[in-house]
Formats: structure tokens, sequence, C-alpha cells
């Protein structure tokens, strides 16, 4: 099979539904506002319904061609605010693809270009005086269709959760522990825009991204999290590079990080744009670096600048943008067992110390916000100072740069700029709390955007696991998306496998968050679970799981035959030491007396009440003094 | 390659020393004890010397032949306390090994027997009158060879640590939290000594198991982790067996237990403990209900019993006995939404509600500490009752079984039986804090082992992730001994790689744990790694983490050459992105001018003064107030 058979059979199976699920799509008030989400039909009759990040690339109704980019689900919002032109945009250079200045003509990049012809859009930005940021029109009181869409999407259907746990005391027991977080019961549009008004969550959506399905990143909605995918050395085809965002998004990435460096990265970041339904972050100080021949000391505001303008343009949603690290923070630095790890923290350190000029960054502030504010693109104030070793955890450069980031974001709330802010890194268990309680206390809940942590440094090949640890805990504290790690962290890049794992593994750390915040009805797909689990469903134990055809397959190792996936038992312990198959003739015994079992057995103990007259007091004690605390 | 050729190859692997390590031997006062340590030489000449669960097998110089069992390190302190005697033992049965009753010349049986002749040993006991429990020689003021031991296993070797650790400030700032833990600087013999006469911590080690390297389970002491092995379901060789164990603990178990059924146990269930330097735990219930062919309402107390004796003469350490599932809970189970899902469990409510009688462990269960420390079998008090989802956790059931191992511990201490009580299982985050508060508020801070527990329910072939953040997160509140959870819970049996990942797993949660808790000298680990990394010692990295084989072919499969190993960059920013590099040369920067980084900045500062005037108050302010607060 040749190369571009095989991505188009890659692309084939990431676009494969979920078994037993199908696309439905639920329809809000304001026109246009049709909110996915997956339906799973289980073999009972049942059906379960879940948030869905895959976008019509799971929806076999949808007809795709990744060289004319999706549909732009958003453009008549943007438009109907009419507050936004279309103008020429800024002209082109043969260095945005990390040609050499003046080297138009480079046939390679040309070809490349032309392939993707069908996905150059002519840019929008706001008219003159204008603000299109969705926390612009939130504090203006308008509930923008993207507020309602979130809303929907955030809510999934209520109904099938709420008759699915139905039983009053479990619920009274399972109640979340929000660490001080307001989740509604049922999010409107309202709570939307009020909280995005507040800065307390973030829509990333700039207006030259029309195909995103809108999503809400803050500590009131669900946890989200973000996977980071980077060209390859040799960018082939737009199929491959797609594929990986199709790949991540398919198991359940919320948002995206396009990380490339090198050649042609403008150009594909228009691929990856065009064909996204989920909102697209960059750190572009990357391709500003890249512009400067990869010398930090040469970088200037006006290539910066450029660039944003570039990167905006094209539609990127969310930038990375240190601007908090401070020249007079970098020798705080000197004395770690690791430095400075961010990558766009060490350019900018080594430009600030170079020049002993302070960070343009933080000194054209300002200007960086009118640029976002033209577009709607989301701040994501990078941590360029995060310890790099739990050694290195909660200390003072990483502080001093955190409350500069809360400073910052005044800044950008003085311009309704919509800010998030990126948090560590690697932070032992027992200091996780206090990375949250500094970031709400300084940065004013602006929703925290955390890289794991990992709660241990020994860990090569593993380290999505030692940093989901962290994750979930500082999600359930408060952090409103984390950015998943993948196997391959400190060692290499990672391939398909590794970025499934390591979204994987994020996911079950957002989703524990999710049930211990308590947000309602999050319970519900466990607990089909469950019941799947105690009434031998085994196709609906893996359609409901997160990662289906590694569950059955790993079922079928030990027992393949198809008859095995209706068996009342399972290889673990056999018939024979079923405790599920005991607990129901328990059931099925108390039934064959015709009464309860309760009562079947409070009778078989009423029989031999002198035998149990001696403990009987102590079994009915009320348990409610032992019950979740929570 | 024929199958034993691959077993023999198999075990040899699983023989080889880690890379860069080496075994020593730190010898302790009392006669005989000499403590197992593993080594690791770094590239830049210091050495890292690390806790060591994998026993003689990777010690080259030792002369193994499984044949004939390990060295039997305990013998001379058993037979100089003088308070035993070998005895005939136990008349074996074909039963024991799954035949039928009166079937004693089963030939398979018996050839499997005779395989294994060199590996039979004459029990031993406790003199009439006397009790041989560790708790029993605490109690009495006696620091035993195990307990000097122990000491200096959990101390390691401070030294390196301490000197390794060093800044003042970080240790202050790292500082852990011990979650109401007592943990001394240094471990003491008599430190040992009080912990167990408190019954605050266990040391399982059954006098008929003189190979074992002593270690003990408590709160105050690094948290231990189990992994659980069983037969194939057709036996092979003793090979087979003893490779499932000698592969667990190589990755870090520091008890395994033994959980086969079916035939042919007792036989691998000699094999296995005369090849084994860590505790074996099994669950007896599962044997004695072999021997009543499966059906649980034909299970006495006289086969139980039988049972026992059979097993604490063989040598195993701990035994889980399921006496808290009281004919009283049973029907608080009926409303679950999994009932009873521990095997144990359910064969004993089966039993109870059949016959309409009480549990028969709990009416008899002064009977079964005479036993106990007859041998010094160590209770593991299972729980039956413990939830199998989320829906189920913290329910009246589980509680009110916990209540009643919290009875049952303070017989067993009356009888100076050593105890730790099980637990779950499936606990959401928030509801994790409260299963520890009621085990230390009902079990008198008796050592808590539990399974994980899961926060979700949802990630069928992702459970050791899933139940590895509860396994951390309750490790920290205090539990001392973690059941490790494989990608195959729910779906089928574990193979060797299923371990591995469930080991691994548990082993990064164990030291998570530690390290939150402030273990001294924890840290030392994480920290070389860390500085390992700055300075772009690959090889090290390696060695240093938990799985350095995969670490290395995960590194490899981006930078495959051995020049790499030595490359100052890696694959994941390249050399001109690379942010370790970059903090280098900001180093050297300021060397180059013959001043200290902090200098170079300061004096650029100052040139700038006026410049930085504006803000220059607020750079240094003291940090204290932001940090950890853990």
């Amino acid at each position: 099979m040749n190369a571009p058979d095989k991505l188009q059979q890659l692309l084939t199976l990431t676009r494969e539904p979920f078994p037993q699920s199908s696309k439905v799509y639920v329809p809000g008030a304001q026109p246009g506002v049709q909110v996915p989400m997956r339906e799973i039909a289980l073999t009972n009759g049942e059906t379960v319904t879940v948030y869905d990040t895959s976008g019509p690339y799971t929806d076999p109704a949808a007809d795709i061609n990744i060289r004319q980019g999706l549909g732009p689900v958003r453009s008549q919002w943007v438009a109907a605010r009419g507050d936004t032109e279309h103008y020429e945009g800024r002209a082109r250079m043969a260095l945005d693809d990390g040609g050499k200045h003046g080297d138009v003509a480079d046939a390679r990049i040309e070809a490349l270009r032309a392939e993707a012809a069908g996905l150059q859009r002519q840019p929008l930005r706001a008219k003159a005086g204008a603000n299109v940021t969705q926390m612009h029109y939130a504090r203006r009181g308008i509930v923008t269709p993207e507020m309602e869409y979130i809303a929907i999407r955030e809510n999934g259907k209520r109904e099938w959760m709420r008759e699915y746990l139905g039983d009053a005391e479990r619920e009274a027991r399972l109640r979340g522990n929000a660490m001080g977080a307001r989740i509604p019961d049922v999010i409107t549009p309202e709570f939307v825009r009020d909280e995005v008004a507040r800065g307390r969550a973030v829509i990333p959506a700039n207006i030259n991204h029309p195909e995103v399905e809108p999503m809400i990143i803050g500590r009131n909605f669900l946890v989200k999290i973000n996977a980071n995918i980077g060209n390859s050395a040799v960018t082939s085809s737009i199929e491959e590079e797609v594929e990986k965002l199709v790949w991540s998004i398919r198991w359940g990435g919320d948002t995206v990080m396009d990380l490339s460096t090198g050649k042609n990265i403008h150009t594909t970041r228009d691929w990856i744009i065009r064909n996204s339904p989920v909102p697209i972050g960059t750190v572009p100080i990357y391709q500003a670096l890249e512009k400067v021949g990869g010398v930090a000391e040469d970088l200037t505001w006006e290539i910066f600048r450029d660039t944003l303008i570039e990167q905006a343009e094209q539609g990127v949603d969310y930038f990375t943008i240190h601007a908090g690290v401070r020249l007079p923070f970098i020798h705080l630095t000197t004395q770690r067992r690791t430095g400075i790890v961010s990558r766009g923290g060490s350019i900018l350190a080594k430009w600030c110390i170079t020049h002993h000029k302070e960070n343009f960054l933080y000194t054209h502030f300002d200007e960086i916000c009118e640029i976002m504010k033209a577009y709607d693109v989301t701040f994501s104030l990078g941590d360029g100072l995060r310890p790099g070793s739990a050694a290195d955890a909660n200390d003072e450069a990483q502080f001093a740069e955190l409350k500069t980031l809360g400073e910052l974001t005044q800044i950008a709330w003085k311009h309704d700029v919509q800010t998030m802010i990126e948090g560590p890194g690697h932070v032992p268990m027992h200091m996780i709390q206090a990375n949250m309680d500094e970031q709400l206390r300084h940065c004013h809940e602006a929703p925290f955007y955390t890289l794991g942590p990992l709660t241990i440094d020994i860990a090569p090949g593993y380290d999505h696991i030692a940093s989901a640890i962290g994750a979930a805990m500082i999600g359930w504290m408060g952090t409103a998306m984390l950015c998943y790690v993948t196997p391959k962290e400190h060692l290499g890049l990672p391939d398909r496998d590794d970025v499934k794992q390591g979204i994987i593994a994020y996911k079950i750390a957002a989703h524990a968050a999710d049930v211990a915040k308590g947000h309602p009805g999050q319970r519900a797909r466990d607990d089909a679970m469950s019941k799947a689990r105690f009434e031998f469903r085994w196709r609906d134990q893996f359609a409901l799981g997160l990662d289906p055809q590694t569950a059955e397959a790993y079922h079928d190792e030990t027992l393949p035959k198809d008859s095995s996936k209706e068996a009342h038992f399972c290889s673990m312990c056999g018939p024979k030491f079923c405790s599920m198959k005991i607990t129901q003739d328990v059931r099925d015994y108390a039934a064959a007396k015709g009464l309860s079992e309760e009562q079947a057995l409070t009778e078989g103990m009423a029989q031999k009440s002198a035998e149990f007259k001696s403990v009987g007091g102590e079994f009915y004690v009320p348990l409610d003094s032992l019950k979740n605390k929570g």
C-alpha cells in the first residue's frame, strides 16, 4: 500500500462512528444552532447521550472534503452581528512558511499551497472601533448563538441522566464537592453569558474560524482537555496533518494546540484550522523565532506583531503569550534544579537578558489586546517560568510570574479580551492545592489551564499516568482545562498511539474531576456502565467505555467467542466464582419465596430471633454519620 | 523454541540486573541481618540507592535453583527464639490439589509434586502455649532481627539523600504534608517495634516462610503495593509459576497474592512460597470452596479450618478473611447497583442466606486467631461488601462491614495477632477522604490496604489509570498498601505485560504518596532525575526511572543513535528550541562576565535603574506568603 492510500485509509478509520453510536443534533432557539451529541443505543433499549468532541467526522451523513474544509457553522452568526468586515489581509510572505526573505518562489512551498487552494479564505476583522469578543457581547448583555449552543452542549440530555440516576438515597450520598465552584443544576444561555462577562469562562472562537463548534472553558463547566499536535519533519500531505487533528478529537480532545515549528507551518495551519471543529491554539513566538532564523535575540516586537496578525487572520482561537516572563524574575530561576523549561519562556528570557530590556510582550501588552479584540482571539497567558521538576515547584519565580499574569488579566479584561492562565507542570500532590489557591487569588477566577501537573519525576515512559493523578486533582479543585501529557513526555515525539494514550488518560482525569465536583448527571454514564456490568451486557460495557475497541479486544483475548458476549460470567472468576451471579442468586432465592430479599432475610432472622437478639440492636443504627462527608 | 526453553529464557531475562545497577547489602547489628538495596551508579560519579523488592533474583552472585527454593534468611532468627517446634504436619490429601476425595493416586498431581520434591519442608508451629507473632514480641519489648532489618530497609541510604537534597530553601518549600501520619526523621528498630506493638503496622512473616526478606506495612512507613498472580488454567511447570512471581517483584511488588483456583493449587503454592522473597497472601475461602466442589452452601467451618492450617504450614504470610460479611448486612446490598462484587464476600453471603446463619468466620473468629498466632499469619480482614461501582461507594453495607472489621481487629489484637484492613474498590475522588477517616476511626489505625480505588467506571482497558488516581490520593491520606489494578480489570485475565503495567502505575501512585507525605529523602531520586535531565545525562535518566528499558526505547524511537545519548538536546524541541540549553546559555553569559547570573542581571538592571524604578519595589517582596501551604 503506498503512502497516500494508507493515509486515506487512516482517515476513513478515524471517521468510523463508535460502536452502537449515532450522531444527533439538538436544536436551539437561535437560527442555525444545532448541537451535536453522541447517542449510544444499549442492547436493553436504553439510550445514553454523551458529549461529543469529534465533529462531523463521526457523522456518516456528513459530506467532508478536507481540501475544501468543514462547513462554516458560525458564519451567519458572525455576519449577523454586523460588526465585522472582510478585507484584503496581510500580504503573504515566503518567510511565513520558513522560506528565506524574498524567496517567494520556493517551489515546494508553492506546491503545498496550491494543493490547499480550496482552503484559502479572505479574512474578517472588527470594523473600526468595534470589539468582536464574546466577552464584549456578554458584558453588553447579549446572549450570542455561541452561548446558547454551549448551554445546550454542557447540559447534554439531562433527562436521561436524571431518569437514570433516580434513587434519592444514592444521589444524596454521592453528591459532589464543588470545591468552591458554583455549578447550577441547569446551564442556561444566560448563565453562560454571565460567566463569560465575569471572565470566569472563555469561548475560544476567532471570527475567522467559523468551522468551530462552540465550547467553553471555565470552572463552572465540564473540565476540558487539550491535545498538542505538530507538523512532521517533512510535511507530506494535507491528509497527514488533518488526520492527526481528527484522531485527537475522536478520542476527546476539546481543543488542539498546533505546536508546529520549521517549514510550511503557515500552510499546515490553514489545513488544520479549515478542517477543525475544535478551537485551535498556538504559541506565536515559535513562528516568530523561525522568522529570525532561530536567533532569540533578533526577535522584535514588529516581527511578533506581524505573526499575531498572520495567525489571527487564519483563525487561530487562542494564543499562548509569555508576557509574564519579566526581566526582574529571570534571576529567580538560577538556583533551580531545572531552570526554565518552557520553550517560549526560555526564548524570552534569552531576549531579555541579552538586551537588558523588559520582555517586549509585557511592554506591548495593550497593543496585543487591540489585535486580540479585532478577531476575538483568547489569551492563554503562558507560564514561561513554570517548574520543570518537583524540586522547583511553587517557587518564587513561578509565583512572581503568576501574580504578573493576574495583573495582565485585569488589563486584558479592560479591553474585554477573553483570558485564561496557564499553569504547571511539575507539582507534588501536597502542593497542588496551593497552585489552585494562588491562581484564584491573583487571577480573579480567570480559567486555569494546567499541564498535568506531574506528581513525580521518576516515571519516564509513564508520565501520562504520573500527571493524570495531578490533573484529576487540580481539575477537581477548579482547573478548567487540562493539557495532556503523553507517554513520550521527556523522551521523544509522540506517535499516533501515544497521542491516544495521552488523551484517554486525560479524559479519565477530567471525568473523575467532573464526577467529584458534582456536575449534574455526569455520573450517569458510570452508572449505566455499572448496570451493564451487573447484567453482563458485555457489548454495552464496551460501547459505554472511553475506548470501546480496546475494551473489546482485551475481553476477547481470553474469551474470543461471540457467545461469550452474552455469557453471565467472565474470564476473571469463571462461572463458579462469579460474585455478580451469586448476588443474583440471592435475589432469585428471595423472589422464589415471594418476598423481597430484605423481607426474606428479615423473616429468616425473625425465625432465629433469639440467635440475633444479642446483636440486633446494632445493625440498624442509622449510618448517616458515616456517609459521604466530602 | 520449545516451551521450557522459552520459560528458561524468560526467567533469565527477569534475573538480569537493572541498567547501571548493582545489589548491595547493608548489615545490621543482629546476626544475619543483611539488607539488600539497589545501587544505581550514575555517569557523573554519583550513586543513588533505592528500595529493592526484587530479592536475590537481580543479584548475579546469587546461586538460585528454583527446585530447591531460596535461602532461608530468617531460619536462624526463628530458631533462636526457641518458641517453635517442628512437627509432622497435616496429612496431605488429593483434595488439596483439586483431586477427588480419596483420589490420592492422581497421576498428574503426583508428577507435579514429584517435580517439586526439593521444595517440601517439615512445618513449624508455636510450642504449646507460645505465641510467635511479631506483635507479641513487640508488645513484650523485644526488637526482633526482622524489625531491625525493616528499619534499615525503610531508611535506605539517607546519607546520599540528605546530601543530594541539600538546599534549605527547597527543603522547606517542599516539606510534605503527612496528613496525620507521624513519620520520624530516622526509622529506628525501636520505632518499628513500637508501631507493631500498637498495631499501626504489620510485618507479614509466617515462621514457615523463612525465605522472606522482612518488610513492613503501616501508615508511618513507605507506601507498599501488592500484585496479584494466579495459576494458569493448565499449570505446566514450576518455571512458569515462579516466573510470574519474579516478574512481579522485579517491577516493584512489595507483596504478592496468590489467587489461584482450580487444580494443583497446593503444589503451585509450594513452588511460589519457597521461591518468594516477598510476603505471600491468599484468600483461603477460594481453596475451601474448591474442596466442596464449588457449592458455597456446602462449606463448613471444619473444611475452612483445615485449609487455614494447610496454608499456614506452607508459609502463607497473610490471609484475607471475610469475617465482616455478616448475615444482617446482606440485605443492605439489595438496592445496590452492583450488589456484592467480592468473590469471597459473595460466597459467604450465599452461605449465610442459605443456612440463615451468621457467617462462620465471624462466629469462629477466636479460633482463627489461635491458628494465626501459632504461625504468625497476619489478618487481612476482607471487605466482602466493598462497592463494585461508584454508585455503591460509601454506602451503609460498606460502612457496617468496616465497623465490624474494627471490632474484629480488637479481638485479633487481644491475641496479639497482626491485622490489616482491606478497603475499596470504587470511590469517586470526593469520597476518598471519608473512607480513610472512617477506617482510622473504627479500625484504630490498623493498616489500611485498598484496591485502587477506581475514581470512575467508564475506563475499561485503562482501569490501572482510573484507579492509580484514587490510589495515590488514599495513599497520601494514610493507606499503607495499595493493591494494584491492571488494564484488564473488568475484562479478562492479565498477561505478563498487563501485570507490569499495573505494577508501574501503582509504583507511581505509591511514590507520589510518599513524596506528598514527606517521607524523609524520598524526593531525592526525583531530584537526581531532574538534575540528569538538566544536564542531558540520558543514560542516567533511563537508569533512574521506574522502567529503564521502556524509557530508553521511547527515546530511541526518535533518536536511535548512541551519540544522541550524549546530545545536549532531544527530539522534542530540537537544538534550537531547547529551553534547558537556553537556560545554560543564560548562565554561561553571566559566567563570561565573571559574575553570578543574579549579579549580571542586577548589574544590567542597575544600568537601567530609571527604567526599572517604577516597578522595582515589587520584585523583591518576600513571597513566603505564596509558598507551599500544603
